[in-house]
């Protein structure tokens, strides 16, 4: 196969049918969701039998149980996957709506239309759900997809593409307009990330390492976050009950998730009162601390954090931890070491939190909340296709208005430039 | 010089100005701008004397006369540049400025926040009016800014940050979020394009040239277009004497815009009347037509457009045109041969009308209205960084808005995830 070919004819027809998606109605376009929703209910048998090779493949090659864990479909994730789609269907289309038009002294009236972004192509690991949820996002704001999925899941993601051409074609939209990339050789990657002039943007999902290689090679725009190395601020304040409460919870509730809190900046004022009700919590759930000097001096055990500590996304039970004189401090440590993602402040004092929320350049601020809040559904934007730590387009959570941009529509009666 | 380590340090010095800006007040920035304003006009002597030895070198190396005129820096267009600064800080400042919070069922607030991008790098050629222009914007919206202007301008440019900087100066701002590079290296500009640790975005202004480089190796975002390839399509439904006045206008205004109509597209039914009143018109202003071959059926006279012609943006007294069957044609020709610039319709039916501006993928689309008017003033936002033809981020004419973000803002009283 010549596999530069190959995507380009993907990216060819993909365009062809990002015009015509551009322009559907919202009611093909849900009618396509909801058929695809039932095509996957009904091949329920069928997705869960291909997907049962996949994971043996998999089982064979040696593939750690995290990551078959997250393979595997089951009859609940299938209906999840169904339901996911109809949740879409139900989300409003923006497509094609305006923003009030302003007549300007020429007479022209100048308003602006949210249009689809045209094709997204979407590079993926291990979960073959991504396909359908990922599709569905791309669908309802009118884009045309290119998917690549992990080569573990390709049985897997062909059979839920079978579904979503399917849908597609009963709703008379074109089937190209979602597209799997069907060969597993990684210089399909690369053809893909050169496509710029097929393929208006990326959106990377997975390790970090995928990221990074997107990134780096990427020739079109790419929404993405590298890391997720969120902070708690503590400060002088701050209700001792809400402290506690945030700062566990941004901890504990999950490790592996990005907006899990990988730091605790504490006050000074309150590092002795806040440090010895959290130790207990903490070590109760076998989380290992690893504090600056200061803290040190009140909880004994913990070990000494290092600057690569502080620059680290854990994704695991560890918590870095660093007392600060002030409010100052800890915006300078979070502007040094964060990835600007999520931040929170825990403090009763408005003024401060102001500061706050306007100086610290993260896609999210918070203001006594936990950072695990930093999430589509959480924010209401119905689902989301990732998380974005850039500042160009779509800052954090990215849902159906980031897969989108606005035109300038000039509406006139004959009028001339003079 | 060690170019490397200087632009480095340029990035630096933007990077930690840009921190200060971000949160500075309205009031400051304002201060900033009359007072650069100020300075301009106190120093007009000074820029004109100064200005005149690059005028002389550029004389003496042979520079041709349309760029020696937009190097020289008169008496009346130094009061242009301050006027244009004191526009901008009449403008809004929509820094800080947040939407609606919305609560959620778990019962945080959530809503966005205006923000800069940072620090935004400008790369220019001759006009030394874009130095206090540019500067003027970026600083309204809160970012740092690194300014490379042509070497030709050099002169002018350093005098023109000397009068920046002592308005940053007097206002109480730091003085390097506004920085010119002093080098005339060329070197200078691949490590800026490099550098994106430091730089959010890059705005090209000049020619083909410049913008093709810079695309080619910017590692960060780049708000451009490369070209304007502008259309009005004249429809069955057309009224006449707009259709006539729209054509003339867009064509015959300027010449050398982007936003000039470059390819003409008449519905057939209307062809001939419509061609044979605009001929002679044209013919009075030296433009000439290559069309299709149904169009020298009607204008004898005219040169056959090759393919190659209605892929060229002319910047002169050059038309293409094409005769074609409906809008369906219009929109194709559109998609294939246009640049996603500017394109209008001129119909008095409003069905024919909606589907053009909906259908056709350009950053401006217009409604009996010149493709002339696709820009920054004329649409109302005050002033223009650039026009962009990208879909992400900004399409269309970039103002205040398009050198900020918008960031998440989460309000919560101790509210935790369960």
């Amino acid at each position: 196969m010549d596999i530069k070919q190959y995507i380009n004819e993907l990216g060819q027809k993909a365009y062809d049918a990002s015009r015509i998606m551009a322009a559907a109605s919202t009611q093909k376009k849900n009618d396509a969701l909801n058929a695809i929703a039932d095509e996957v209910v009904k091949n329920k048998k069928d997705l869960i039998e291909t997907n049962a090779k996949d994971l043996e493949k998999a089982k064979e090659s040696g593939l750690e149980s995290a990551l078959l864990d997250r393979l595997e479909l089951t009859a609940s994730r299938v209906d999840a996957m169904a339901d996911g789609l109809k949740q879409v269907a139900d989300l409003e289309d923006l497509i094609g709506k305006t923003t009030d038009y302003v007549q300007q002294d020429s007479g022209i009236k100048v308003g602006r239309m949210r249009v689809p972004l045209g094709v997204i192509g979407i590079i993926y690991e291990s979960r073959p759900n991504v396909t359908a949820d990922a599709a569905g996002l791309c669908l309802k704001s009118g884009n045309a997809t290119i998917l690549r999925g992990g080569s573990e899941a390709i049985f897997s993601n062909q059979a839920i593409e079978e579904c979503i051409r399917r849908g597609l074609k009963s709703a008379k939209l074109p089937e190209d307009a979602i597209q799997l990339i069907e060969t597993t050789e990684r210089a399909a990657v690369g053809e893909l990330l050169r496509m710029s002039d097929y393929v208006d943007v990326i959106v990377p999902r997975g390790g970090k390492g995928l990221i990074e290689r997107v990134s780096a090679e990427a020739k079109m725009p790419v929404i993405k976050h590298l890391d997720g190395i969120c902070h708690v601020y503590i400060d002088d304040d701050a209700d001792m009950e809400k402290a506690i409460n945030i700062a566990y919870n941004a901890k504990t509730q999950r490790y592996g998730t990005c907006n899990t809190m990988e730091c605790l900046l504490v006050a000074k004022s309150l590092a002795k009162t806040v440090l010895e009700k959290l130790e207990p919590m903490y070590r109760k759930e076998n989380v290992e601390i690893r504090g600056c000097k200061a803290s040190k001096e009140i909880l004994a055990d913990i070990n000494i954090a290092t600057d690569e500590d502080y620059a680290t996304e854990y994704l695991a039970p560890i918590l870095s931890l660093k007392i600060v004189s002030n409010i100052d401090e800890a915006m300078s440590h979070i502007d040094k070491f964060g990835s600007k993602h999520t931040d929170t402040i825990v403090t009763e004092n408005q003024s401060k939190a102001d500061r706050f929320l306007r100086e610290v350049d993260s896609s999210s601020v918070m203001h006594n909340a936990s950072t695990r809040f930093a999430d589509g559904y959480e924010y209401g934007l119905g689902a989301e296709i990732g998380i974005s730590t850039d500042k160009f387009h779509a800052r954090g959570p990215v849902g159906l208005e980031g897969l989108t941009s606005q035109k300038y529509v000039v509406l006139g009666d004959g009028n001339i430039r003079t």
